[in-house]
């Protein structure tokens, strides 16, 4: 049983969340894969580190990060901070030499993120990013179904990721609106979870022309205020995709998708199936089989089951609800096997780098209306 | 080619459709089947009779049905009275020896109907009941898929025809709410489309136990109108059934089921697999393998295609919408190849007579509390 | 802050099921509900006992399930043993005057619960049975549209809750086959969850019609065995039941339904509008309003989302996937609530042996072949 | 009653549909909208001609189309030839003062059908393309929702049309697989009918910028054959689309769709609203409308009834099946009114031009790999 002492860098709702899944993942693995230590916490507002402190249980707090990222008896470092400040802390704990586990986005921008992937190959560290989706079921079946060739050769995929938490044009402005803390808008809240995915099941986008639509340019400075003030960043964006793989793409993303509330969509389109997923619809995946006998022949709906990677943690029969949040769980289960084991990830700093890298390029090409080559 | 002279009984609607489709099936399967000769028509009412000669094109028109069925030219009497006059008309054209066709139900009595059945099967001559449904290239593919034992052994027969066309308790008395023309409720108006799939899938019925609601009991004598007659037979039924194959059965139809516009629907469970089906999705089947691979098991959403029966008459490829209607025009054209051509049908009086009698049971059964034997 | 002194019979799957549920629900709801004291468990393996002891952290433990119920330093007995055991251990440990957390079924006769429920009525405790699935939102949402009038008068009840677990036909036989243990087959084991949820939303059940079937009669005494014991009870139960409030219901179960899940799915047709649901998607609710504008009528995939009772304690947005196991969670924090703050809750004793009269009357009607009478 | 002397240039499959179609509609409708007379085939097989004049019954048949548009007792040309012929067909009956029905596309290129257009405004007669999908009840409907402002301010217009005909790469070259013949690929022949719905419902697009692929570069000469000939055109076809009014599109078609049958499917996202359909289903639309009240709030399945504009010619009351082949029914008989009755109709010349003026600029964009706009 080894110890993985934890110094927590930014104790808001994610920090927590991070927090809570460690202790249901040892609940659910046991203890050979490692037993959390809360060591120290930091946050900025000494109120909320203490309240984290308080309820999760750790030894020690700060308000200074740099604390942590230098603790000795540090051994992971958990970054949960706002999305700016993940390059900065994740650079220094690296060159502590610390394991670090970063919420997705790595960075907001490629070029630290590429200097952050870089800088994690050189050191002998586990480097991971929280990029959750990668950790459900349906999606490790669908790279499954890829990757085996049951597909056949892939021609195309098509996805979206819409919402419509922004829909309503009286909510004021928030850091998601300003690009100095946000990076973008749609395309980096939901659109880089989607891309995440693709990453995971297509591998490489090799080029992407973009389109982005703003519906609501002005917002509320505050809730109820008649000032307004300017949204900078995108409410859809859409995009076409040339895969490395040689199938075409076509993605998109909303916040202000009118009647959806998490719809992560995909369909993937081989010469011998054609594979469909919903996140709203979480428990169940759309497969084709062209070599299906033909009058009997259809889309299938296949509940997730344990013969899917991941499931049978929660459920011991197929068909039973699991949660979004159980994806987290998955994940720092993985993170906790590969610093304890040096099992194989998929979401290493590497893979941050290639969701921001290709985020980066949508955005150029948007504002160029050209088609933008990544690498 | 050979001509087919036609007698038609009922100048309504649905003798109307059936001319119609008489036409329909000549231009898609052409003259081989035979020709449809529109011999003669009647109606007790004169201008319904004149209108429908006039319209469908009938050389010689009557206001007496008894001249149809004894005219010499006449080859097939068509029946499209109300039901209550079925099976006066069927026994004195059985008589003649002329082929009988007859709408839906052969009569309003099992006993009529049996007395029909063995008058037909002494007779030389085509007996035809028009249960449309068994002409869906849908429930022809779950015929298909139980006969061939695809399903396994079947264990469970779950079937409901829900509408909602009379929900409205401002819609006034008519014959379907009238015992001596109606024979009973929605088990007659909408329950024995069902039990006419159950039949031509499952086989016959042996035992039901059944009850019934009324929840309109009474109904304004006229639209608009503030006096008030009697609702004389069900809303809602639901029964029980054993098969004499061994499954058990749970039936229901209603016509107050609120949102269900054409919801005749019914799932199959066999040891080997399972089958679904809604009419309100009339081009699809849900059908499931258990000796699928596990992983990849589930329902399959089968579109309707040239391999399943009666399809190819309308389309070349799969997933194009056939109408509803469509499946009249198999119908009539069964009917005529079963007279020029020998072919087997399904749907003949004996066929027709086992609706009937399970009926007649299910509505003794609702009135005694008690489980009723068939035969 | 009010502590709960927490004694466990019964050291088993389900009994850490409980456990760690109510972990979940501190975290999730804050200790002003109460804080669980794991003060003792008993579970006559000691082995079982001691693992409990060490995995939860119980301060005491013992084989002798007595000792618990008895003990002063207990607050809340929590029954986790196999169901025959239920009703001595709640028996005594209501004499003792403790509170009582019962998993279902309350016991296995309707007489033993009937004799607990007035027991427990006498005695001021909160006794409660673990009808898990009365915690789900999408059921709080359809009783809450069956009790505010929004359907209408409610006319019928279909529902059903099929899985195929145990359709292998080598599957060896278990405790659930055996009467002595399990009572009955998959009414007990299945039906009384959707019988839960039946008395949950439609109230009381009056009179009930039912047949079985049992598919494999026989299964091997052990798993590769060849000697072949006998399967007690029923793979299908089907029934039509009368209830209290005017409508019909239909209701089965089947522990060998091909292709089905975790299906437990029903639908409810009140004049004004119907809802369907079903658990294998867990997250949405069809549900149709009869008033809504003609042209734009239809069922609504209605997403859980937190205006349905209990979905925002786990997501603050609509769409997202919650988990089965999230509905124990649930299902403790209201039992806790009703111990610390006199919280009302629907699942208590004499709940339970609704269910079980009921369970026990449609045993009796597929026996005699009757309606048969409750109460 | 008005006659209406037809002269059908092209004797081949869809010249016949033309007809049946008429015959069809003058059923449904009744002769105030003009009785069909059957003045003329030409083919320039002359067997062909021939055979059509006997089935359909024309009165005179010739080998030169030249005679038909010529022809003094010819009301109206009816072009059922290959495409590439269309544009000198409709010309010279143009220049004679016909009145034209063209079946879709019009031409094969912008520039013709602009020229085509023109003419026809000049000329005061009918000129009609057959886009039947803009018959459809359910692209009615949705029409309707735009245009009465239900859905809000459009957004997002999100479209595929996808079958999987092509998909053996074993079928042999066709003229679908010729640019000279046939234009285009998918595009042309599965494009340009999501275009018209698109065209219909949301008005005109100008700007695009669009990829293609081409699976199967080379196909066998002949069924069979070992030679191997060029595939001229694309399989896939995937552009991003800027609307007159404001919304961002993205379109697709795919001919090797693995397992779509007639996937033309579409999403349009509004402000207040959103709506999808799908033609798989062709009997219902997806509708969700954000008024509704938050805790019932999700999309509707609407079933089509006679509240949806087109289907009561079929069905008296909603969820009945209609038929593909039902909205070329609708479209002649809304061209007989326009020339009976001076009706108004969508799919003018004009119309037709639009949809080509699309396709060209999407070919074209394919081609740069830029954004190409229209006019």
């Amino acid at each position: 049983m080894k110890e993985i002492r934890i110094g927590l860098v930014g104790a808001g709702w994610m920090g927590k969340a991070h927090s809570s899944a460690l202790l249901d993942a040892q609940m659910l693995f046991g203890p050979d894969y490692g037993v959390a230590v809360f060591e120290m916490v930091a946050d900025s507002n000494e109120a909320s580190a203490k309240e984290a402190q308080h309820k999760i249980g750790f030894k020690r707090m700060t308000t200074d990060w740099k604390e942590v990222v230098s603790d000795p008896d540090v051994d992971l470092v958990d970054i949960a901070t706002p999305n700016s400040f993940h390059y900065e802390v994740a650079k220094e704990a690296l060159n502590n030499g610390k394991h670090v586990y970063c919420e997705k986005p790595l960075s907001i921008s490629a070029e630290q993120s590429a200097e952050l992937a870089e800088l994690a190959a050189e050191k002998n560290v586990v480097n991971y990013v929280g990029y959750n989706n990668t950790m459900n079921p349906a999606n490790a079946y669908v790279k499954d179904l890829v990757e085996t060739g049951k597909l056949g050769k892939i021609m195309k995929f098509t996805g979206t990721y819409d919402q419509d938490q922004l829909l309503d044009e009286s909510l004021p402005i928030t850091w998601r609106h300003v690009n100095k803390l946000a990076g973008c808008g749609a395309l980096g809240d939901l659109g880089c979870h989607l891309l995440s995915v693709s990453q995971f099941i297509m591998g490489d986008i090799q080029q992407v022309n973009a389109m982005t639509s703003t519906i609501f340019p002005k917002r509320p400075k505050a809730a109820g205020s008649s000032e307004m003030a300017d949204v900078e960043n995108e409410d859809i964006v859409t995009f076409m995709a040339k895969y490395a793989n040689g199938a075409a793409g076509t993605i998109s993303a909303s916040r202000v998708a009118t009647g959806r509330k998490n719809r992560l969509a995909y369909e993937i389109q081989g010469t011998q199936g054609t594979v469909c997923y919903d996140l709203e619809r979480m428990g169940e995946v759309q497969v084709y089989f062209h070599n299906d006998n033909e009058a009997d022949r259809g889309f299938r709906t296949v509940l997730l089951n344990p013969h899917h990677k991941g499931y049978s943690a929660f459920q011991p029969a197929g068909g039973i609800s699991i949660a979004y949040n159980d994806m987290k769980i998955l994940e720092v289960h993985e993170l906790f096997a590969a610093i304890t084991q040096g099992a194989e990830y998929a979401c290493n700093f590497e893979f941050g780098y290639k969701i921001d890298r290709t985020v980066d390029a949508v955005l150029e090409s948007a504002k160029t209306n050209t088609w933008v080559h990544i690498e």
